[in-house]
Parts: C-alpha cells; sequence; structure tokens
C-alpha cells in the first residue's frame, strides 16, 4: 500500500497519458479543460487504495479509477449548467468559458467515455463495473434532482436530506471502492462491505461539508464560508436548528432565510447563532461521529489483515479530522 | 420474418411494459412523456428485423431495441434544448414542458437507462452491446458537434457534410442494426455487413431527408417543408448548389441565406428554383440512389438466404421511395 499522496500522483500521471483531445475540438477540449482543473482526486485515489487493500496491484484499478473521475467531472460540468455557476476549482466553469451547448453536449461524451474506460476488463468484470457505475450513475441523477426539488419545498424531513445526500455524493464514494474491490476480484462480502463503509463515510464527509460550510475556517476551505447561508440552502445544520427550535426562533430563522441582503455578514453570523444556539451545529458534528463510526463498523466485518484495516480507519480519520 | 408494422406493435407492446416512471417524479416522467410521443420507431425495428434475419426469435432483441430506441430520445432530448426547439412531434419540447435543468438531467439519466438495458445480456454479449453502443454514442455527439460547428463555418466541404450526417444520423441506424447481428450470435463477417447495409441506408435516407426538407410534399412531410431554408442551413443540396453554380448565382444562394424575412414563401420558392436550375437536386436525387445501392450491394456478401436478402432490400426500397 501507498500513502494517500502517492495514489493521488499515480492517477494523475495516468491521466496525463491519456489523449482525450480530438477532433472536433469543440467536444473534446472542454473536457481535458475540466479533467485538467485539479482537485483533490478523491474518488479515484479510493478505487486504487481499495484495490490494494485485496492485495491487487493499483495499476490494475487505473482504468476504473480514470472512469469514476471522468464521471465525476460530467456531474460537475452538468450541475454548475444547472446552478449557473460561473466558477469551479477557482477557475470559470465549461458553459461559462464556451457557452451552454458545450456544455451540454462535452458533459454527455464524458459520462459515456467513462464506460468507455471499462473496456479494458474482461467481459465479466466489465459487466460488473459498468453495472455498478450505471446504478450509481442513475442514484446521482435522482440525488440531484432531489437536491433541485428541494430548493423550492418547506417540508423536507432529515431522512429525505440524508437520502439526497447519501445519493448525490455518498454512492460514488462507495462505488469508487467497490470497484477497486471488484478489479481485484474479492470476494462479493468484501465488496459490499467496502461499499458499506465508502457509503457511510461519504454521508458522513457531506455532513461535515455542511458544517464547515457554516463554521470552517476561510483562510483554508476551500470555498467561500457562509455560502450555503447566503444561498438560503435547507443543510442538515438548518433542518435541525428547524427541529429543535421553539414556534419563535423557527420564524427567525425562516425570515433569515427568506431574505437575500447585499452584505451577508450580519445574516451570516445571525444564522449561525441560532444553529449553535439550537444545538444544530453539536447534532450535526455527532451525526459525523456516528457515520463515520457506522463506517469503521463495517471493516471490522471484512475479511482482510489487520494492518489493511489500520490504513483504512486511518485514511477515515484522516478525512473527518480535516481541520478546516 | 414479420412485417415492419408488426415489428412497430410488437416494439410499443414491450415498450408499455416498461415501468420507467418512478420517485423522483421530476426527473423520471419527462422520460415517460418523450418516449410516450410515438413517432416511426425505425431504430429499434431495425434491431427486431436484423435479430430474425438472422434467425433468432426478435423477442431476444428486445433489451437491445429499447436501449436503441432511448438513446434516440436522450438525443432528442438534449439536441432540442441546443436548438431551442419548441416542438417534437408536434407536441412541446421536455425543456418547454419543463425547464432547461430537467431537460438535461432527464437526459442524462436516459443515457444511462439505454446502458442497464444490456444488462439483461450474458456477459460476453453485454460488452459487444455496451462496447458498440458507446462509440456509437460518441459518435454521435461528434456529429452534433460538426453540425454546431457547421453553422457558423463558410467552408465546409461536401465530404466534411457527409461524415457530420454519417455521424449525427447513420451510425446509429448501422449499430441498432448490429445490435441485431450481435444478440443473434451471427458471424462477425455478417455483423459487420449489416452495419455497412445500415450505415449506407442510413446516409441515403438522411439525404433524402434533406431533399424532402425542400421538394417534400407539404400534405404528407412530417416536418414544415422548407425549414432547412428558412433555418439557413447548409445541407447537401446547398453545399452542391454552390459547388456548381456561377459567381453569380453563388451571390445570390449566399444573400438568400444571410437573410431572415418575416414571410418566407418567396424565400424558399427562390432557393428551390436555384437547387433545380444548378443541378443540385438532381445530384442529391443521384447521391441517394448511390448510397441505396451500396447498402445494396453489402447484402450479396452476406452470408444468410436470398429471402432474407429480399426481405432487407425491400425494406430499403420501401424506406427510399417514401413520396413524401
Amino acid at each position: 500500500m501507498h500513502a494517500i499522496n502517492q495514489y493521488q500522483e499515480f492517477f494523475v500521471t495516468y491521466l496525463n497519458t491519456q489523449s482525450i483531445a480530438r477532433e472536433p475540438q469543440n467536444l473534446y477540449n472542454p473536457i481535458t479543460y475540466i479533467l485538467g482543473l485539479g482537485g483533490k482526486r478523491m474518488r479515484p485515489v479510493l478505487t486504487l487504495m481499495a484495490v490494494e487493500v485485496f492485495d491487487v496491484d493499483y495499476k490494475k484499478a487505473l482504468p476504473a479509477a480514470m472512469a469514476v473521475e471522468v464521471f465525476h467531472n460530467f456531474s460537475l460540468v452538468h450541475d454548475d449548467i444547472m446552478d449557473e455557476a460561473p466558477l469551479r476549482r477557482g477557475q470559470v466553469t465549461v458553459h461559462e468559458k464556451w457557452d451552454l451547448n458545450t456544455g451540454i453536449l462535452s458533459g454527455d461524451a464524458m459520462l459515456i467515455l467513462a464506460y468507455q474506460y471499462f473496456e479494458q476488463y474482461e467481459p465479466a468484470v466489465f459487466m460488473q463495473l459498468a453495472k455498478l457505475f450505471s446504478k450509481t450513475a442513475l442514484e446521482v441523477c435522482e440525488g440531484q434532482q432531489w437536491d433541485v426539488d428541494f430548493e423550492t419545498r418547506n417540508d423536507v424531513t432529515i431522512e429525505e436530506y440524508l437520502k439526497m445526500i447519501e445519493y448525490k455524493t455518498a454512492v460514488l464514494v462507495a462505488a469508487a471502492m467497490k470497484m477497486g474491490a471488484i478489479v481485484a476480484g474479492t470476494s462479493e462480502e468484501n465488496a459490499n462491505f467496502i461499499y458499506e463503509f465508502g457509503l457511510n463515510l461519504g454521508i458522513a464527509f457531506q455532513l461535515q461539508d455542511d458544517y464547515l460550510d457554516a463554521f470552517g475556517n476561510p483562510e483554508t476551505f476551500g470555498k467561500q464560508v457562509g455560502g450555503d447561508i447566503i444561498e438560503n440552502k435547507k443543510t442538515y445544520l438548518y433542518l435541525k436548528a428547524m427541529e429543535f427550535s421553539s414556534n419563535e426562533v423557527q420564524t427567525e430563522l425562516q425570515d433569515l432565510f427568506a431574505s437575500n441582503p447585499e452584505d451577508n455578514t450580519d445574516k451570516i453570523e445571525a444564522v449561525k447563532a441560532l444553529f449553535n444556539s439550537s444545538g444544530a451545529s453539536k447534532i450535526t458534528q455527532d451525526a459525523m461521529q456516528e457515520y463515520t463510526f457506522k463506517a469503521f463498523d463495517t471493516l471490522d466485518k471484512m475479511n482482510i489483515s489487520k494492518d489493511k484495516k489500520e490504513i483504512l480507519r486511518a485514511f477515515g480519520e484522516n478525512l473527518m479530522g480535516r481541520k478546516v
């Protein structure tokens, strides 16, 4: 096994050997562009880690890891259109740099390219990977749709919210790891356990993202702190604050989430104060921990060496211990 | 073997048994809607025909036929967004009936659903189908991109135009037939020949579509006659008229294609007159015939019974003999 930053390096080196740019340039240049914007490459790294957890060389999982990364970037391109986002990783989004049609069509091509990376495996493995991929990709679309639907709903339950982040974020983390297991040819039990591990860690990670969006350190948090509050997003923090507040405080919070002031400083501080006083921030931190522990519990059931379990646990602790 | 309208019926009956509608409704309802708009179902019918040409029951090819139809409708949904089309088969387009985001996301889901239909085959067949499908789907995206690129170019060659319609239209017709061959498990030679047959017939069909768009009978042609002229589309007719006209007539045609009058009647008649006087309409009809004959030549090379060849030839003649 290697360190996370080594897997990142292996993956980026492989990514750079892939010559995606070809004719027509207006279709393929945006793909090279978005894939080149960087990021932590967390998902493909998980695929490489997972295959080595099951004692197979990471190189065998590179095409599957690439499929996961290409799919993730496809979803970013189409989501950025839907969110009318001008920036992604600090750079201009595809639909802004080119146009709407280019964003749609290049995204479509990426979804297909992702499937093509599985063609490097033999038929039985190809089919397992493509099946898992299709199921996951459809769930990601469903998660995105729930997210869109929730914007105009005022009766979203915690259960629905958790399902949404599970589909929109966690299933791809889980599938990325299971793909490593499939490539390694480990038992179905092990493959399902590592999926469960990734799923719970993915939910914990997204809850942490919600938490840090409000309470993170502006110096180190990648995105604008308070971004969710500015956009009036009904995150876990908001839903829990509503659940545990008096009618009076509920109204206060709803009013704040109906306002769109030019300067958001006061609004952000007021909302954060309510997140704290209602107990929502503590509850969110508890939920993060609960899902992390759930992930760790799955490790105990896996048929792999203690060292390997320790490596996965350390990865999870590192991921959830990010002080940003 | 059955008649075309029987295959249509078999396919539509199967389509109606597929319960695509599920939660979240805003993602799946548009899919049910677009798939229910009808149309000739030419592509899935070709898959069913093809499998029976190789002596296997059409029922075995129903999931593959469904994948082809779902993909075709995916491309319609995304193309209609790019073309800002308000209507499709006389009904409101998905992005008009819902909104842009729904059109993008439901389209994405359809592309994934198409792959899932191949999961009903065993791994080796699954892989052959999915590989052909990915290659074809990517070519369709490339064809669409060329089409978009050509709008702002004045130096499109006939060769480039033919490549564009091959990718945008013909490869899917070809792949639809080859999928029937793959499901039937016939020889690779036969599979490639039926692909060639479909490819050339698909090109002939698209050239005919260009021709009928100008010279078709408004009573029976499905679309608005003169639509390409109104939109100043550089079709085969236009490119050939430019090739075979004096500088003076070229300028006349270019001026007409730079104009956007409120009442298009005179413009359409003037352009049609130039298509005729330049010889472009005759050349286009000749090209249609040439590609049709090319398709028929491929039949001779196939290792199937004379009856089957006759059925495929009759289908081609029927398709190319449409008097609309």
